[in-house]
């Protein structure tokens, strides 16, 4: 069936791609002259023919709503708009009704699968009418992995059904790969262990522990045995705050969750505020030796404390 | 080739027929006379071919400390004994030098894969010296998964190394079921999603998050979409509590693994002493209500607290 | 000086007399006939003479927002009203704006002590202008603590900043609450101790953990040594989901106060979804056993399992 | 009354002051001559009149250990051994059978206080029996603070009870320690408290926060409002290893202490494995930019990624 595509970045271009591939016909638009197909939204409404099916594939926020708002003057009754990028579940009722009052249906998309997806399939979570989904099947059929449909797509309820499906996958996720670093890191620390990565290889297969994160964190760690090779700073995209939001309005409590997310946030810290209180407190009550932090001449900060002796007793 | 097997339960019965469908000659060894190939371990070790090779499968700790006592005594120069149970790690290089006293060499084995072990292969991490592991090559192939050796089986390093890079294993396993945990309660309790064992299935394939560990969420899900007829009630066999101590051993923070433990502790409580606390404290200085705990009439506690009114400040 | 108090319960029925005894002029006003001064709003804006001060100390959410709209109408330019409720943060600029449209002033004071307060004074924390704080210094200095006055009131800056400061107090407080408590249970679950509220008590004088709160937690002790009176159900009032989401906004890792109120929502559930979905896990690959949710009869749930034996290896 | 006092540092020495100042007998014996009273072990034991009670004040661990050993020799029949250091409470039952077996006793105390016990006075926990505590009570009396005994002093219960309390009490303490420390954070990453030594300073009186820990935080902000010329590098002394060790053994579940302890081991890390994996998990699927480890020029690590464009939707 034909579609227009709206932004062909990492995923919007590998997803142009994959429905390609499978027959579809894909018009696809973003401001980079060099990968559009067409020039303007105008254009891209010019060329579909209606009732028109146009997915938005755009950074979540502003660049979406704003998106959505073009839209709604291009397109007419009768057409379909779907957000599949990684919009927050609560834009999506606004955009819906917004779009709604020109005739133009609305399903949000929440799409995992990262840059393998292109190759592999994506998994898909759609929220919207029953109708809507029906009516863009084949193109799910087509993004969504070989295999018995229901393994790789859900129709997992109203509009906002299937960022909020993502936004919980996301947050599962950052979980998931917490719980492998730090198992990782044990495994590092510990000098029984002598080779790491054939360890991580050998519960690819067999084990309870298996899945794809563990297949990729194998992959980096065949060019880089150590990964000394990175920092140990992780950005985050926003989901796995999303998710802890929900979770404290409906008092669900994650601690996992949670505890991967502050780790992400503690590993962009150059020096914790939190972390010097403590130390200044330890300080205060025991005589214990602290660290300076590293003056401006560059030098390392030097261990300073009362004079030693024999006897704290504090912790 | 020819191997002892000890401990005929879940673990070892599989794997005895595993071993044997791959055409090794396994003599099983078992306290239950329905089960057993021989009546004893004296009979085990003279059915056996000097020089022996011993599997053994019995609950750690105790049970398999003293089989290896046993063993030593009936086993002689030249044969080989492999744990592969769940013991702890600190537990083999005594058990390798008792048994070395005798000339009997010794490898730890972790061994994970659970019932399903039978038919997929079982993941194994071993710990010893490369001779005896390449002695024991066949037995491994034969009990590791299809594909390419390294997929699902690993030197882990000197004797002692299986059972520690099991134990992380498990650790890790904690931390990614308690993630799952918390998604599907997250999904649950957010009304948005209408099908959570549907969303759950679709992010079988595709998505970032697939693993063995969803599918057999999945799985569960299909025959209780709720989970209604579980109790929350959850064990722990041992070995998330020893990754936290060696994690505690060597400075290693891992948040989301003990975050993963203590949810399991909690599911075990009727009424935490801790949040009767919590829940005292309030009461002191807050004037809140609190449950009194249930009568021994069994009547549900009621909320007591000081005659209510606007204007409570704190939390 | 002459003030309104609007909201006479627990702890505005406790300033009232604390601001009287220390000889100001204090008119109160709640809806209920038997504690309130005046009978209604605008009786209360007659009896104060211009330019008039009101307190208002009613629960947070739409009761505080609809009285400061109530405000704006029976109130005048020149007049002060100061919200000493639990508001959020993000309230108090809406409301400022709104008074401040008929030309009435607002401050907001985050107010902290409990029912204690009406004898040892509140701890006060101001947001606003200096001009205002200066006009109310009177009634500050009347509700704090005897002492200096730095260490029972602080203007912490701009409107929002009172309630602000609170709000981060009470996320510290749950950290404080569940260390105490968490230290209750390890030295109850242990046998070695045979006085339990007896260390609580030497703890009271000269050690590093001595303060109000394990002071409180003493006291209610004395009555109820293992508390087993009370339920382990424990409520939150709003600013300890608000710390965290705050902190999640500016990316600040918040792991003690998290898990804190994490372990509230789990006091409250009778059963954990999450933790039915670990047991399922288990189940599912270990053939462990898992109890059965109780039946409609009341009958204990049962251990249900595959048949035993040795050698299960999984977590 | 006659004390010997093992151990002249910031604990012994202060103690050996109050001690002195209370009007008992204090002997101190300490390896630094500028210190010490007596030149060696056996010359104390010549000093003191028998049956003697000497205070054991040196770092726990090994140097307690080989102290209470080489008491066993020098002692007799009668003595009493009292260790007042932070001995792991598992040491105290074999400390105390070596001197029993001598017809020496034992006790074991924990003190709390740090340097300002020199002042204030120490909080003290005693395991041991109630004929030697009671033997000991003038120095108990002279050592704790001012007022009520059962204030500063506890009979925790038998040998190890007092250590183990005292264990609990620096658990407890890492978790109050980390509550302000965030609030701390918190207070200081949203710019709308304008002065946030202020705002800690107000909490000192009154507020349900308030406490000894506090105190200290303002005193420490008094000279760095900041804290900006402290490092975040925070030491452990191993009683919150203990406490988390202790829980695990009791299936005690410690989300706070526990978070709190891994704070400080992250705060040692200057990189992360783990969340370097993460890192490198991201790269993997979603053609994240990460950041490459410093340069050993020392220039600071780029970003690196895939081309950039529109569309990501990876956590």
């Amino acid at each position: 069936m034909q579609i227009g595509l709206i932004g062909l970045g990492r995923m919007g271009g590998n997803m142009r791609d994959r429905l390609r591939a499978a027959g579809h016909d894909v018009i696809g638009y973003d401001p980079r002259p060099e990968v559009t197909d067409v020039d303007s939204l105008t254009a891209l409404a010019a060329a579909l023919t209606a009732p028109r099916v146009v997915w938005v594939m755009v950074p979540s926020g502003e660049a979406t709503r704003s998106t959505i708002r073009a839209l709604a003057d291009v397109l007419e009754d009768g057409d379909l708009v779907i957000d599949g990028g990684n919009s927050r579940y609560t834009d999506d009722r606004p955009n819906a009704a917004l779009l709604g009052e020109h005739g133009i249906g609305f399903l949000d998309v929440g799409v995992s699968g990262g840059v393998w997806g292109k190759e592999n399939g994506y998994g898909l979570m759609v929220g919207g009418s029953r109708e809507n989904v029906e009516r863009t099947m084949p193109i799910f059929d087509a993004l969504r992995p070989e295999g018995p449909r229901e393994e790789g797509f859900a129709h997992a309820g109203p509009v906002g059904a299937g960022h909020f499906a993502k936004m919980v996958h996301n947050g599962v996720e950052y979980g998931l790969m917490q719980a492998y670093a730090e198992g990782f890191e044990l495994l590092s620390a510990a000098e029984l262990v002598t080779n790491v990565p054939a360890v991580l290889q050998a519960w690819s297969r067999g084990t309870v522990v298996r899945s794809w994160l563990l297949d990729l964190l194998v992959l980096a760690l065949q060019d880089d045995p150590t990964l000394a090779k990175l920092d140990d700073y992780v950005e985050d995209s926003g989901e796995g705050r999303w998710t802890i939001e929900e979770a404290i309005t409906h008092a669900v409590p994650l601690p996992v969750i949670a505890a991967a997310l502050f780790a992400r946030f503690e590993s962009r810290q150059d020096s914790s505020p939190a972390m010097r209180a403590v130390a200044a407190l330890r300080q205060q009550f025991g005589g214990h030796a602290v660290k300076h932090a590293v003056g401006p001449s560059g030098t390392p900060g030097d261990i300073a404390g009362p004079s030693s002796g024999t006897g704290s007793t504090q912790g």
